[in-house]
């Protein structure tokens, strides 16, 4: 998999340099409700509506649509502009459609600029299931940029943020004590956020370059994803979604602890952690009484087997070990410590 | 790409070595009603309805409903037996469902066995465009065998028999002798048959090799299929479809005429490969009045830019040119003299 990224601010000269360098008969973009004012000039555009509940097959149907009506073809430029759900979805579109037709990532969100937008999966929900029916198809480049955060809301801020935190867990300490000291009530420094980004995207750069399709290490990206999935899925349930990023927040607190119970990683560093998200992610509202269903979660979530409950866990920031497997007890006695701390 | 191919007569032993040699939890088989009674015993069952026109959306959701209500993972093992529409279909909705679950290809037509099964293409038909949405996906392993033919239509057999000559033509002067032998009306030697089958396939395999997206080179495999289309399209308007393989003859005898007026392809082979299809084909009945109508397809085929006709043409067998561009009075001159030599 080979993706060109692009780190800048000047996120329309470095969309015409992509469109002119390559001879491409018409460029297209795919936005939502929200980003389509972001639409580069010229372009022929596409405004799907935006949300998670519309990432279906009847809206890539009408992106489909959209592109032959458009005459799109094999040399055409898609730019999906938006967060994960249109680089999602487009690049599934654009992926599929005469077999393949190039396409760019502009992500706008902190959490889609991390996240999705980086590594090649593309897709849509089916049948209630995420990211049931897609491909693995790399946007051939990648424009990373801080320009549409300053009007990115707070909590979507730090549920991206959540995801760098990750990152620098997985690779690099120095970095993570730097992210610790964030203020999320301050202007954004661009500067340094960028090159904040630049780090953060080429940790799983790095990890996707050695696993595409994902068929071992790229589970190291689920760090914190185990018990964060499960809070998230358990607070669907009860009727109180909470941010993604806010889940795997809480999950990377849990997870250090149970890397600390079981691979002897550094309490200093689960304070150091567990502190930062009590102050900025405020608590998961749950009691000992939602442990077996936590538990339950756990054993479903996709990266389990035989109902087996695993982890990426760590031995030290930056050393991390894929396919843990975990007891109902060393969950009880980590999520035990998390109350504890967060407060709970 | 990498695709192991497999050549034998012992088709369930070769499915039972693949199934039993990777470590799946369920082996789902894709067939339609005409092959479902050759599905492996032990595998899960999903019979699509048979014919281009159910190559379809539509039959896409089906087949992933039915791999949801399975239980089909990352993990199984899908077997798409059945003729191109079966693999091509198939095929995408292996690739797409939880992005990706590993298939092999069981080709049981000739037609699908020296094109669709081999090479990575998979698709559907999308709002009335032939293999409009797809994904380059190969299957991991195809079994090539001829044990499905002794049944095939004879009209079938003639149909993919023009691939066959095609892949002759693109490499060996030799095998093409060989192959214009043949009398369809004897039966099947089975291995002499796998061995053309054998060769058929590998001059598919090597062009695909350096050039698995369709980028450049893989155009030689459009060997008679500019003219060939245009064929087949005229038919289809007129009420009157013909095989695919059918078309692809005359057009292959159409552009080795073109050959021959634009880069001397000896008039010696001309004649040999006219004479066969003359025999075995019978000819499409055109008049000069409708080189009009057959110049507009042929300006509208995909492989055309900006309203040029191109064609892959032959200074001698094995050695083609992509991309050639040819006049309206190149392809009338072509279409006289193949008129003449068809006895139209």
């Amino acid at each position: 998999m080979k993706q060109n990224l692009i780190y800048t601010n000047n996120v329309e000269a470095a969309i015409n340099g992509i469109a002119d360098g390559g001879n491409h008969n018409l460029t297209v973009c795919i936005a939502d409700a929200n980003t389509a004012r972001y639409a580069p000039a010229g372009a022929g555009l596409i405004t799907i509506p935006a949300g998670d509940e519309n990432k279906t097959l009847e809206t890539v149907t009408r992106v489909w649509d959209e592109m032959e009506r458009m005459g799109v073809t094999r040399r055409t430029l898609v730019i999906n502009l938006g967060g994960g759900m249109v680089t999602d979805l487009g690049g599934f579109a654009a992926a599929t459609f005469k077999r393949g037709v190039r396409f760019i990532n502009v992500p706008t969100t902190l959490l889609g600029t991390v996240d999705a937008a980086v590594g090649g999966k593309t897709g849509f929900n089916y049948n209630g299931l995420k990211n049931e029916i897609g491909a693995f198809a790399p946007a051939s480049d990648v424009i990373i940029s801080t320009r549409f955060l300053d009007t990115l809301p707070v909590e979507e801020m730090k549920s991206g943020y959540a995801e760098v935190v990750k990152h620098a867990m997985l690779s690099d300490r120095g970095e993570l004590l730097r992210l610790l000291e964030h203020d999320f009530n301050a202007p954004i420094d661009h500067e340094n956020l960028l090159e904040r980004l630049r780090r953060s995207v080429q940790v799983k750069v790095d990890i996707v370059a050695r696993d595409p399709n994902e068929q071992g290490e790229r589970k190291a990206l689920n760090l914190g994803h185990t018990v964060g999935h499960a809070f998230e899925a358990l607070a669907m349930r009860r009727g109180g979604p909470v941010p993604h990023g806010y889940a795997v927040a809480w999950g990377l607190v849990a997870e250090a602890i149970l890397s600390h119970l079981l691979l002897r990683f550094p309490s200093q560093d689960v304070h150091l952690l567990g502190n930062f998200v009590r102050d900025n992610y405020r608590g998961f509202p749950f009691t000992c009484d939602d442990y077996d269903e936590l538990l339950e979660l756990m054993r479903h979530d996709k990266k389990s087997r035989n109902g087996e409950i695993t982890c990426t866990l760590l031995t030290s920031i930056g050393d991390y070990r894929i396919d843990q497997a975990v007891t109902p007890d060393d969950v009880t006695a980590a999520l035990d410590i998390l109350r504890d701390h967060l407060g709970l």
